[in-house]
């Protein structure tokens, strides 16, 4: 069945089953679970929440962000919801509502947005996030748009606990969760270059495909007082480096402790190291913080996390990466831009 | 010069620009105003409001829902966020922040998405909304998605005191605000169906192009005690029948009461009734409640309401109109659906 054939209504009325709403509204319709109105009003109500509210948006577009004849529907979905739980993650934020935009060329398949939203609803359930609702437009390429809304902690003076990218320190040990360069490798056999059916590929295009935010991690570290982190999603030294410069501080990493799996060293044992630096939404966190900070994260959290680096007293904003013998790695300069690569 | 060959941080600098904004973040870099934390960081932060969080969203597509060779760059970035007021408005919240996708082809010029973006600022600054950033991607297609958050009131007991699509009752009187059909009657006339030039013509077409959202009205409406209202998006008659269908309710209109403008008579003498009663996107207000509560939002509103109609205690929840003769007049089933007009 075709989304034209089904038409606007229709659709909703499917995806909001997804969502266990009522939908068109009616006189016993119930609100979503969280929410004050039911589904199918001009806009959403929330209760009000304590803490400062933290909010981002991300889009995928069909042939720019993901593959549709590589990537099946319900991947798309989840990475859809995971790529902004990162971002609230970075923050240090509990991520709490979604609203979902999807953008659909007339030819677009039902059970292919059905299966993208099963894939979204598996994500949020995963994460706690409940799902608002959102909007649906015609498009001449597929796409999809969530902003998700999630509440920072509050110190008893009312200002928020946030991680920014702006708090690196002379000093800071510079940690990262899970492994890197995974999510990469995964694109890479997933365009034909390598043993996609292997096990260890299989790893890689799940990191690539399925990738986990680290939402409980962030709540740790914040709650642990770690003050600086990013996600990594345009590759390690092109994150930090923005790290570097809205911090003013050099940050220097110790190629030797960058994690990288077993998994992608069999698959791309000569390019590892450059995935590992380089390559983009692996959507780990990147702590920065003092020793004792960083040492309590890593002992009481569930998630791995590996110290890489510190921040030093370079004045110069930039990102130095040594391998085991001391000498400078050079990384080429630039990660993901949109409108460049 | 085009996006492509400004990139992508380019194009984000620029924009940050436009709302006095400091990017990429340095140490000396300052929050945007109603922030905690600057731009470029992964997320927004907002110190905490009050009242129940109102989320909407909406999105703009080029061909699709704008005409890129008949309308101004600068206008339909001010559509892109009146859509969205207008959603807020109806619920009777106070507008707050914005998120802004844009989807850019690689071809697109960079004043183009300057117009476009100096049109929603425009806009955001006439409705004291914040404008907070957003992401902006590759895309086929030039597209705009507006996220938009307010903050509805609480009574003492912390319930939301919103205006929903459920709320009409037998007996309630149906009023709407401004005049109907014009936006409807703008777009024909820039499809090259009429007079555009002359002066009845531009009103009709700034209509279309800079709908004016009711943001005050609906402030003014959810504190005189109005609980039941939409905007009016996709046409009169259709609108009135999701609120009939999530009420239970009847809903009657005296065509002879509707509001026209003499601009839409004058232009289209034949077909004004049609396209006010079924002509979409006026934005305009319908608020639905005791008479008493509406007479007293008539007095004090600074927007023109006029009563059109009553709720009837028909337990068929449809949406009946009737001639000045009591002629029941017939309005074509259906308005807008994205995937079957």
């Amino acid at each position: 069945v075709l989304v034209s054939e089904l038409g606007e209504f229709g659709l909703i009325e499917l995806l909001a089953r997804e969502l266990d709403a009522t939908y068109p509204p009616s006189p016993r319709a119930r609100p979503t679970p969280g929410f004050i109105v039911p589904l199918g009003d001009d806009a959403l109500v929330r209760s009000r929440r304590v803490g400062a509210l933290v909010w981002t948006t991300d889009t995928l577009v069909a042939g720019v962000h993901f593959l549709p004849d590589k990537t099946d529907w319900a991947s798309t979905g989840w990475k859809a919801l995971a790529v902004n739980l990162s971002d609230i993650a970075a923050m240090g934020a509990a991520p709490d509502l979604a609203l979902v935009t999807l953008m659909l060329p007339e030819d677009a398949s039902v059970d292919d947005v059905l299966s993208l939203y099963r894939g979204l609803k598996e994500c949020a359930a995963a994460f706690g996030v409940t799902v608002g609702g959102g909007d649906i437009v015609r498009a001449p390429t597929f796409g999809i748009t969530v902003a998700l809304a999630g509440w920072a902690d509050e110190s008893r003076s009312g200002s928020a606990r946030v991680m920014v990218r702006s708090a690196a320190r002379k000093g800071d040990v510079v940690a990262v969760s899970g492994t890197l360069g995974n999510s990469a490798g995964g694109l890479r056999l997933l365009h034909g270059n390598g043993r996609l059916e292997s096990e260890a590929g299989q790893e890689l295009r799940a990191a690539h495909e399925r990738p986990q935010p680290r939402v409980a991690l962030g709540r740790d570290a914040v709650r642990a007082g770690v003050r600086c982190a990013i996600d990594v999603s345009d590759g390690l030294v092109q994150d930090l480096s923005h790290v570097a410069r809205a911090s003013g501080a050099g940050i220097h990493i110790d190629f030797g402790r960058v994690p990288v799996s077993e998994a992608l060293r069999s698959c791309f044992a000569s390019d590892a190291a450059a995935l590992a630096l380089s390559g983009g939404e692996d959507y780990e966190l990147v702590l920065i913080a003092p020793k004792p900070v960083v040492q309590a994260v890593i002992q009481s959290s569930l998630t791995a996390v590996t110290a890489i680096g510190e921040v030093t007293d370079n004045d110069e904003p930039r990102v130095s990466v040594t391998d085991e013998a001391g000498r400078q790695i050079s990384v080429p300069a630039g990660g993901w831009d949109h409108f460049r690569n």
